[in-house]
Protein backbone atom coordinates (compact mmCIF):
# COMPACT_ATOMS: atom_id res chain seq x y z
CA UNK A 1 0.00 0.00 0.00
CA UNK A 2 1.10 3.45 -1.18
CA UNK A 3 1.33 6.10 1.35
CA UNK A 4 -1.59 7.61 -0.91
CA UNK A 5 -3.50 4.55 -0.31
CA UNK A 6 -3.07 4.53 3.06
CA UNK A 7 -4.02 8.39 3.39
CA UNK A 8 -7.12 8.33 1.43
CA UNK A 9 -8.14 5.04 3.95
CA UNK A 10 -7.49 7.28 6.55
CA UNK A 11 -9.80 10.00 5.42
CA UNK A 12 -12.68 8.19 4.12
CA UNK A 13 -12.20 6.28 8.01
CA UNK A 14 -12.39 9.78 9.51
CA UNK A 15 -15.24 10.45 7.31
CA UNK A 16 -17.52 7.40 7.93
CA UNK A 17 -16.44 7.55 11.38
CA UNK A 18 -17.66 11.59 12.10
CA UNK A 19 -20.90 10.60 9.86
CA UNK A 20 -21.65 7.44 12.24
CA UNK A 21 -21.21 9.45 15.08
CA UNK A 22 -23.81 12.27 14.14
CA UNK A 23 -25.99 9.47 13.76
CA UNK A 24 -25.40 8.03 17.39
CA UNK A 25 -25.65 11.61 18.92
CA UNK A 26 -28.90 12.33 17.33
CA UNK A 27 -30.70 12.21 20.02
CA UNK A 28 -28.18 13.33 22.56
CA UNK A 29 -28.59 17.43 22.94
CA UNK A 30 -25.55 19.23 23.24
CA UNK A 31 -22.47 21.35 21.57
CA UNK A 32 -19.58 20.23 19.32
CA UNK A 33 -15.94 20.35 20.31
CA UNK A 34 -13.31 19.99 17.18
CA UNK A 35 -9.79 19.45 19.29
CA UNK A 36 -7.50 20.07 16.53
CA UNK A 37 -8.30 22.26 13.43
CA UNK A 38 -5.80 22.43 11.32
CA UNK A 39 -6.97 23.11 7.28
CA UNK A 40 -10.68 23.05 8.37
CA UNK A 41 -11.32 19.98 6.52
CA UNK A 42 -13.16 17.88 9.59
CA UNK A 43 -14.39 21.14 10.71
CA UNK A 44 -16.35 22.04 7.45
CA UNK A 45 -17.54 18.73 7.27
CA UNK A 46 -19.21 18.87 11.16
CA UNK A 47 -20.57 21.96 10.37
CA UNK A 48 -22.57 20.33 7.73
CA UNK A 49 -23.62 17.30 9.64
CA UNK A 50 -24.47 20.22 12.37
CA UNK A 51 -25.85 22.87 11.17
CA UNK A 52 -27.54 23.62 14.27
CA UNK A 53 -25.18 22.53 17.19
CA UNK A 54 -22.38 25.33 18.21
CA UNK A 55 -18.75 23.85 17.32
CA UNK A 56 -16.20 25.18 19.66
CA UNK A 57 -12.93 24.43 18.06
CA UNK A 58 -9.37 24.24 19.76
CA UNK A 59 -6.29 25.07 17.99
CA UNK A 60 -2.84 26.06 18.62
CA UNK A 61 -2.43 28.17 15.51
CA UNK A 62 -4.99 29.37 13.08
CA UNK A 63 -3.52 27.96 9.95
CA UNK A 64 -6.96 26.90 8.64
CA UNK A 65 -8.60 27.94 4.84
CA UNK A 66 -10.37 31.16 5.15
CA UNK A 67 -13.58 29.31 4.76
CA UNK A 68 -13.54 27.27 7.14
CA UNK A 69 -12.13 29.59 10.65
CA UNK A 70 -14.60 29.36 13.01
CA UNK A 71 -16.81 32.42 14.51
CA UNK A 72 -13.95 33.94 17.85
CA UNK A 73 -16.74 33.38 20.29
CA UNK A 74 -16.33 29.23 19.36
CA UNK A 75 -12.65 29.65 18.89
CA UNK A 76 -10.16 28.26 21.55
CA UNK A 77 -7.03 29.81 20.51
CA UNK A 78 -3.57 27.93 22.41
CA UNK A 79 -2.78 24.84 23.36
CA UNK A 80 -5.10 22.63 24.16
CA UNK A 81 -3.57 21.51 27.61
CA UNK A 82 -4.14 24.93 28.71
CA UNK A 83 -7.57 25.95 26.90
CA UNK A 84 -9.42 22.71 27.58
CA UNK A 85 -8.92 23.93 31.64
CA UNK A 86 -10.06 27.49 31.03
CA UNK A 87 -12.49 26.55 28.46
CA UNK A 88 -14.13 23.63 31.46
CA UNK A 89 -15.92 26.00 32.81
CA UNK A 90 -18.96 27.17 30.05
CA UNK A 91 -18.89 23.91 28.47
CA UNK A 92 -18.21 21.03 31.15
CA UNK A 93 -21.06 18.39 30.70
CA UNK A 94 -22.16 20.20 27.36
CA UNK A 95 -20.49 18.35 24.65
CA UNK A 96 -22.62 15.95 22.78
CA UNK A 97 -19.55 14.68 20.20
CA UNK A 98 -16.22 15.54 19.92
CA UNK A 99 -13.41 14.71 17.58
CA UNK A 100 -9.46 14.37 18.66
CA UNK A 101 -7.30 14.64 15.58
CA UNK A 102 -3.95 15.56 16.84
CA UNK A 103 -2.71 15.55 13.40
CA UNK A 104 0.57 15.54 14.47
CA UNK A 105 1.58 13.24 12.13
CA UNK A 106 3.82 11.77 14.20
CA UNK A 107 2.29 8.44 16.34
CA UNK A 108 4.07 8.62 19.61
CA UNK A 109 3.85 12.13 20.13
CA UNK A 110 -0.10 12.03 19.19
CA UNK A 111 -1.10 9.17 21.64
CA UNK A 112 0.89 10.80 23.95
CA UNK A 113 -1.07 14.35 23.48
CA UNK A 114 -4.23 11.96 23.86
CA UNK A 115 -3.43 10.35 27.23
CA UNK A 116 -2.70 14.27 28.73
CA UNK A 117 -6.15 15.31 27.42
CA UNK A 118 -8.51 12.50 28.14
CA UNK A 119 -8.74 13.71 31.53
CA UNK A 120 -9.41 17.29 30.24
CA UNK A 121 -11.86 16.06 27.57
CA UNK A 122 -13.95 13.93 29.64
CA UNK A 123 -15.42 15.93 31.82
CA UNK A 124 -16.57 18.18 29.13
CA UNK A 125 -18.84 15.27 27.46
CA UNK A 126 -22.31 15.01 28.69
CA UNK A 127 -23.23 11.13 29.40
CA UNK A 128 -24.74 9.87 25.79
CA UNK A 129 -21.79 12.20 24.26
CA UNK A 130 -19.02 10.27 21.73
CA UNK A 131 -15.85 10.92 20.70
CA UNK A 132 -14.40 10.35 17.73
CA UNK A 133 -10.15 10.20 17.62
CA UNK A 134 -7.48 8.97 16.24
CA UNK A 135 -5.27 7.52 18.50
CA UNK A 136 -6.44 5.31 20.81
CA UNK A 137 -7.68 6.51 24.87
CA UNK A 138 -8.41 4.89 27.49
CA UNK A 139 -10.88 6.18 30.69
CA UNK A 140 -13.25 4.42 32.66
CA UNK A 141 -15.61 6.69 31.40
CA UNK A 142 -15.34 5.84 28.16
CA UNK A 143 -16.74 2.72 26.71
CA UNK A 144 -15.06 1.62 23.26
CA UNK A 145 -17.84 1.27 20.59
CA UNK A 146 -17.33 -0.73 17.21
CA UNK A 147 -16.84 1.48 14.23
CA UNK A 148 -18.59 1.69 11.00
CA UNK A 149 -18.25 -1.83 8.82
CA UNK A 150 -15.85 0.03 6.56
CA UNK A 151 -13.44 1.07 9.00
CA UNK A 152 -10.38 -1.10 10.18
CA UNK A 153 -10.47 -1.81 13.99
CA UNK A 154 -7.77 0.43 15.52
CA UNK A 155 -7.87 2.72 12.45
CA UNK A 156 -10.22 5.15 14.15
CA UNK A 157 -11.90 5.28 17.35
CA UNK A 158 -14.90 5.66 18.20
CA UNK A 159 -16.10 5.98 22.48
CA UNK A 160 -19.02 6.72 24.15
CA UNK A 161 -19.43 8.46 27.53
CA UNK A 162 -20.42 6.20 30.10
CA UNK A 163 -21.15 6.57 33.66
CA UNK A 164 -17.46 5.72 36.05
CA UNK A 165 -17.66 2.22 36.03
CA UNK A 166 -17.96 0.52 39.19
CA UNK A 167 -14.22 -1.04 40.00
CA UNK A 168 -15.79 -3.82 42.59
CA UNK B 1 -20.09 18.57 -0.71
CA UNK B 2 -17.63 19.04 2.32
CA UNK B 3 -14.20 20.41 1.67
CA UNK B 4 -13.38 17.01 3.64
CA UNK B 5 -15.57 15.08 1.15
CA UNK B 6 -14.41 17.54 -1.92
CA UNK B 7 -10.58 16.71 -0.69
CA UNK B 8 -11.17 12.38 -0.51
CA UNK B 9 -13.35 13.00 -3.91
CA UNK B 10 -9.83 14.49 -5.37
CA UNK B 11 -7.26 12.11 -4.32
CA UNK B 12 -9.15 9.31 -5.55
CA UNK B 13 -9.30 11.17 -8.76
CA UNK B 14 -5.27 10.77 -8.18
CA UNK B 15 -5.10 8.03 -7.23
CA UNK B 16 -7.00 6.27 -10.61
CA UNK B 17 -5.97 8.88 -12.99
CA UNK B 18 -2.32 7.47 -12.52
CA UNK B 19 -3.37 3.95 -11.93
CA UNK B 20 -5.30 4.05 -15.26
CA UNK B 21 -1.98 5.70 -16.79
CA UNK B 22 0.36 3.46 -15.75
CA UNK B 23 -1.44 0.77 -17.97
CA UNK B 24 -1.77 2.86 -20.33
CA UNK B 25 1.73 3.22 -20.67
CA UNK B 26 2.56 -0.59 -20.53
CA UNK B 27 3.99 -0.99 -23.41
CA UNK B 28 5.65 2.16 -23.60
CA UNK B 29 9.27 2.42 -22.37
CA UNK B 30 11.21 5.31 -20.91
CA UNK B 31 11.45 7.11 -17.54
CA UNK B 32 8.25 8.70 -14.87
CA UNK B 33 8.31 12.54 -14.26
CA UNK B 34 6.91 14.06 -11.33
CA UNK B 35 6.24 17.41 -11.59
CA UNK B 36 6.23 18.74 -7.78
CA UNK B 37 6.76 16.28 -4.87
CA UNK B 38 5.16 18.02 -1.84
CA UNK B 39 5.51 15.45 1.06
CA UNK B 40 5.75 12.28 -1.61
CA UNK B 41 2.82 10.99 -1.19
CA UNK B 42 2.20 10.48 -4.89
CA UNK B 43 5.79 10.25 -5.74
CA UNK B 44 5.44 6.78 -3.63
CA UNK B 45 2.65 5.62 -5.37
CA UNK B 46 4.46 6.00 -8.55
CA UNK B 47 6.91 4.29 -7.14
CA UNK B 48 5.05 1.30 -6.14
CA UNK B 49 3.84 1.38 -9.61
CA UNK B 50 6.75 1.29 -11.22
CA UNK B 51 9.49 -0.40 -9.41
CA UNK B 52 11.78 -0.45 -12.87
CA UNK B 53 11.80 2.76 -13.64
CA UNK B 54 13.70 5.87 -12.85
CA UNK B 55 11.20 8.31 -11.45
CA UNK B 56 12.92 11.90 -11.96
CA UNK B 57 10.97 14.23 -9.71
CA UNK B 58 10.91 18.56 -9.92
CA UNK B 59 10.38 19.94 -6.34
CA UNK B 60 10.88 23.69 -5.80
CA UNK B 61 12.19 22.86 -1.81
CA UNK B 62 12.51 19.41 -0.33
CA UNK B 63 9.36 18.97 2.43
CA UNK B 64 8.77 15.07 1.90
CA UNK B 65 8.23 12.76 4.28
CA UNK B 66 11.81 11.60 4.59
CA UNK B 67 10.68 7.78 3.20
CA UNK B 68 9.97 9.59 0.17
CA UNK B 69 12.96 11.96 -0.84
CA UNK B 70 14.11 11.30 -3.89
CA UNK B 71 17.39 9.48 -4.86
CA UNK B 72 19.91 12.50 -5.72
CA UNK B 73 20.55 11.69 -8.95
CA UNK B 74 16.89 12.15 -9.61
CA UNK B 75 16.15 15.06 -7.95
CA UNK B 76 15.27 18.64 -9.99
CA UNK B 77 15.62 21.03 -6.99
CA UNK B 78 14.78 24.51 -8.14
CA UNK B 79 11.91 26.67 -9.61
CA UNK B 80 10.56 23.56 -12.57
CA UNK B 81 10.25 26.80 -15.03
CA UNK B 82 14.11 26.61 -14.32
CA UNK B 83 14.72 23.35 -14.17
CA UNK B 84 12.95 21.86 -16.98
CA UNK B 85 14.56 24.23 -19.25
CA UNK B 86 18.27 22.49 -18.13
CA UNK B 87 17.58 19.17 -17.16
CA UNK B 88 16.01 18.92 -20.75
CA UNK B 89 18.96 17.32 -22.19
CA UNK B 90 19.56 14.39 -20.47
CA UNK B 91 15.37 13.38 -20.32
CA UNK B 92 14.61 15.18 -23.46
CA UNK B 93 11.84 12.85 -25.50
CA UNK B 94 12.73 9.62 -22.49
CA UNK B 95 9.64 10.17 -20.45
CA UNK B 96 6.96 7.77 -20.90
CA UNK B 97 5.10 8.80 -17.72
CA UNK B 98 4.53 12.26 -16.51
CA UNK B 99 2.21 13.87 -13.56
CA UNK B 100 1.29 17.65 -13.07
CA UNK B 101 0.09 18.33 -9.69
CA UNK B 102 1.41 22.26 -8.78
CA UNK B 103 -0.29 21.80 -5.55
CA UNK B 104 -0.60 25.65 -5.13
CA UNK B 105 -3.97 25.21 -3.81
CA UNK B 106 -5.19 27.87 -5.82
CA UNK B 107 -6.66 27.40 -8.82
CA UNK B 108 -6.04 30.58 -11.25
CA UNK B 109 -2.00 30.48 -10.23
CA UNK B 110 -1.81 26.43 -10.86
CA UNK B 111 -3.37 26.97 -14.31
CA UNK B 112 -1.25 30.12 -15.33
CA UNK B 113 1.83 27.62 -13.70
CA UNK B 114 0.65 24.85 -16.21
CA UNK B 115 0.38 27.31 -19.06
CA UNK B 116 3.75 28.17 -18.43
CA UNK B 117 5.10 24.49 -17.93
CA UNK B 118 3.26 22.55 -21.36
CA UNK B 119 6.13 23.89 -23.49
CA UNK B 120 8.78 22.85 -21.23
CA UNK B 121 6.81 19.34 -20.40
CA UNK B 122 5.96 18.45 -24.42
CA UNK B 123 9.58 17.93 -25.52
CA UNK B 124 10.22 16.13 -22.66
CA UNK B 125 7.60 12.91 -23.52
CA UNK B 126 8.36 10.13 -26.02
CA UNK B 127 5.58 9.67 -28.36
CA UNK B 128 2.99 7.76 -27.10
CA UNK B 129 3.42 9.10 -23.66
CA UNK B 130 0.64 9.69 -21.17
CA UNK B 131 0.64 13.22 -18.85
CA UNK B 132 -1.63 13.07 -16.01
CA UNK B 133 -2.59 16.97 -14.93
CA UNK B 134 -4.53 18.50 -12.53
CA UNK B 135 -5.17 21.54 -14.65
CA UNK B 136 -5.86 21.57 -17.50
CA UNK B 137 -3.22 22.03 -20.48
CA UNK B 138 -3.29 22.75 -24.44
CA UNK B 139 -1.10 21.89 -26.95
CA UNK B 140 -1.00 20.59 -30.39
CA UNK B 141 0.81 17.86 -29.39
CA UNK B 142 -1.37 16.51 -26.44
CA UNK B 143 -4.61 14.46 -27.23
CA UNK B 144 -7.19 14.32 -24.37
CA UNK B 145 -8.05 11.08 -23.27
CA UNK B 146 -11.63 9.95 -21.77
CA UNK B 147 -10.26 9.85 -17.63
CA UNK B 148 -11.55 6.26 -15.81
CA UNK B 149 -15.12 5.99 -15.05
CA UNK B 150 -15.37 7.11 -11.19
CA UNK B 151 -13.40 10.01 -12.37
CA UNK B 152 -15.49 13.48 -13.16
CA UNK B 153 -14.42 14.97 -16.58
CA UNK B 154 -12.03 18.31 -15.61
CA UNK B 155 -11.50 17.25 -12.09
CA UNK B 156 -8.18 15.44 -13.49
CA UNK B 157 -6.89 15.51 -16.77
CA UNK B 158 -5.06 12.91 -19.22
CA UNK B 159 -3.12 13.22 -22.43
CA UNK B 160 -1.43 11.34 -24.80
CA UNK B 161 1.53 13.14 -26.53
CA UNK B 162 0.79 12.66 -29.91
CA UNK B 163 2.60 13.80 -33.27
CA UNK B 164 2.40 17.85 -33.75
CA UNK B 165 -1.21 18.04 -35.69
CA UNK B 166 -1.66 19.44 -38.93
CA UNK B 167 -2.65 22.88 -39.02
CA UNK B 168 -4.19 22.30 -42.58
Amino acid sequence: MSRLDSFIRRLEAQRACLDFAARLVHGVEGDVLELGLGNGRTYDHLRQLFPDRKIYVCERRLAAHPDCVPPAEYLLLGDMRDTLRSAREPIAGQIALAHLDPGTGDLAASRALALELTPLIVPLLRCGAVLVSEPALASDQLSLLEPPESVAPERYNIYRRVSRRSSA
